[in-house]
């Protein structure tokens, strides 16, 4: 058995291609099947004179995504998709595939999520998310060519994290335990061991949002560095997402015409990105008519706004200390802001990066953390960082289905991860 | 500022690192400090007379762990770790480190792991963590160059898994929701799509087992494949295996001997591996003297026996039904055997994968799930996948943990991770 990406090496040979059916058109006297084998898709034809009254019966009465094993003749044919086709010389039915529930035409988003274990097959899913594994590759492989050490945070954890109160809870042998919502605590503990780590994995927010930007299992990529300060974090920044970028080009065009993604938009993107203060940014978007107040977040709208300025994504930094997580470093020149960053994507796809450099202060982060009432005793080895050798370090969090997103040029960050978790949708 | 591995760039040249105090010797007027930057160790020379009082002073009371720069001229020195030392000019104290928990004697394990956030720092833990770190770049460079697509299954779902009871449940907005203790179903909805498709995170077991083998959290990499039978499964784990001990041995040397791994152990783990079905092993096992029967399980006991007899990872195939997932394919040639394996690394290291060819018989699949009296429609999904285009295929499940315990010849799975989640554990 051959995969489909490899045909051109068979030209002129006989080959079988197990798979599944995308399309069939009988013409009278004559049929091309078209077949997805998951490395590609090979035009079949079928020629009833050349053929066994049985194998024209099983090949013409295929219904999609109908399992096959086809059997025939590799020939250039510019006009079939990958450039091959296949005269068919014998049709295997494997698996049958009688009312195939995702039809040809228009589906409505909530009958398609029922289905997302088969809308997965189709071909603009199939895009989306091929990029998404690229991108991800890439990430891995950009980190480990600079030495950065991957270091896997736990799930399971006491009281940590950003939000109290959107937290998913479950019971631990008696105890009660969270699922996380960041790993960057547990990979500021692993500086010391290895300067540059970094996280992977899924993290877990149970807001009641319904916006398109919000998933409540979505995956998120977290470098911490230590000796970094907030300047060197945003250059890191930059260059990590030139770098997926190009990657995404290189390695992911066919995708990305499939999506008619504009690459334009793309080509561009090559670090320094522009900068400005959350202060001016406040400004800026007054100016454009916005009634944000200085002390006030940011939102999904004002992010928007704020992107039509630019055609890179833009960095907002120092933020007011009110609005940020309190592990978030006082900035020294203004003690009302905090050292940090949100990476704003072009074209509203909104913030794909939140980072900061850390409070490396004992004192000034325990202020903190009485301010918002954590609970301090969870973070007592948190603390600890700060009792034996402090650091200065800083680290983000990229979010994985945003960057997507905005790479692909899709709309919805739930078509960008395979089996979306929403406040509605726990199935498939 | 510059990194310990990049020393030998800047013989001849001051330099100044910063990094943790990892030891001080004073003697009389020199005194030899130890500084570890996570990219290495360095030692610093301090000698009075060519120093201020102040500087002598700070570099003279610093103790361990507490975080410095240190400034000087590199120059070879083929004693100091690494092969180059500093002959120091200043010190500065970045973070001081009084009464640091973890001293250079044996401390409790429990002690330890309360403080796992420190512990973390020492050198064999970053040699065992930095093995695990290469053992995953591995498996995606691996399963990269061979089209496998990447598929991030969802943790949150419904009540989809292997072992009903031992499930770790959260509220789900009103609706119970469990966490996931495999990917494999979701990576087999993928397949129709990528044909080769892998998931690569945390899964979740509330077993209440306490052996050394256990934790309730753990990594798991679990690839699927279309087209692929019971044989070619078995041939494929044994290429990815000898792959990630190849890599390990050319590129992690320097912790597999600070671990005081032997490595001869490792050199000859080339596939293919010995191969004795279930029957055969159970035969084997009686001779050897256990009292296993035939239709029970192979406990850790068994298989560190069996192991005995390989100096190679063994593939255990065809177990008995009774005693696997109901999602593995009846063996046509014997109904009482479903067509699966397990590879059980040498040396008493235990399971390391399974795997088994999947049930495509939409009929024999309901039966299974019927015995097993599991929540049917929690599986409707599932059930799909065998009503439109079924097709054969395999896949496995890699223990990240277990494997990298067996590679570095370590013998508790808690020490390569993290933060290990074990019954009695959550905290740090």
């Amino acid at each position: 058995m051959v995969e489909v990406k490899e045909l051109s090496r068979y030209e002129g040979q006989e080959v079988t291609v197990a798979g599944w059916v995308d399309q069939l058109r009988v013409h009278g006297k004559v049929a091309f099947l078209v077949v997805r084998d998951g490395t590609g898709y090979v035009q079949g034809v079928l020629v009833r004179k050349e053929l066994p009254t049985e194998v024209w019966e099983i090949g013409t009465a295929l219904t999609q995504e109908a399992s096959v094993k086809i059997t025939g003749s590799v020939r250039e044919d510019a006009r079939s998709p990958g450039g091959f086709e296949m005269g068919l010389s014998h049709v295997e039915l494997l698996g049958p595939s009688p009312e195939y529930p995702i039809q040809p035409k228009e589906h409505g988003v909530e009958f398609l999520l029922d289905h997302r274990h088969l809308w997965l097959r189709s071909s603009q899913q199939r895009a989306g998310l091929g990029v998404r594994a690229e991108v991800e590759q890439a990430i891995h492989d950009f980190l480990y060519q600079r030495d950065f050490v991957r270091v896997d945070t736990p799930i399971l954890s006491g009281a940590i994290g950003e939000h109290a109160g959107t937290l998913f809870a479950t019971d631990y042998f008696g105890e009660n335990a969270y699922l996380a919502q960041t790993g960057q605590l547990y990979a500021e503990a692993a500086c010391p061991a290895f300067r540059n780590v970094y996280c992977f994995g899924p993290t877990f927010r149970a807001e009641k949002s319904k916006t398109r930007r919000h998933l409540t299992e979505f995956w998120m990529m977290e470098p911490e560095m230590a000796f970094v300060d907030s300047d060197g974090n945003m250059r890191f920044q930059e260059e990590l997402i030139s770098y997926i970028v190009e990657r995404a080009l290189e390695r992911c065009g066919s995708q990305l015409d499939l999506l008619e993604r504009d690459r334009s938009k793309l080509e561009g993107v090559t670090a320094p990105f522009p900068r400005i203060s959350y202060t001016d940014a406040v400004t800026r978007l007054q100016e454009k008519g916005s009634s944000i107040k200085w002390g006030e977040d940011i939102g999904g709208a004002d992010e928007t706004l704020l992107s039509e300025d630019y055609d890179l994504p833009v960095f907002v930094f120092n933020y007011p200390r009110g609005v940020k997580a309190f592990y978030m470093k006082q900035n020294p020149d203004d003690p009302e802001t905090v050292l940090c960053d949100d990476l704003i994507a072009p074209e509203g796809y909104g913030e794909i990066i939140g980072g900061s450099q850390r409070e490396d202060d004992l004192e000034l982060l325990l202020t903190r953390i009485r301010e918002e009432k954590l609970p301090e005793e969870a973070y007592g080895w948190y603390l600890d960082l700060r009792r034996y050798g402090t650091f200065p370090h800083s680290g983000f969090g990229l979010g994985l289905e945003r960057t997507v997103a905005w790479i692909t040029g899709r709309k919805h960050i739930r078509e960008l991860i395979p089996f979306p978790r929403l406040i509605n949708r726990l199935y498939p």
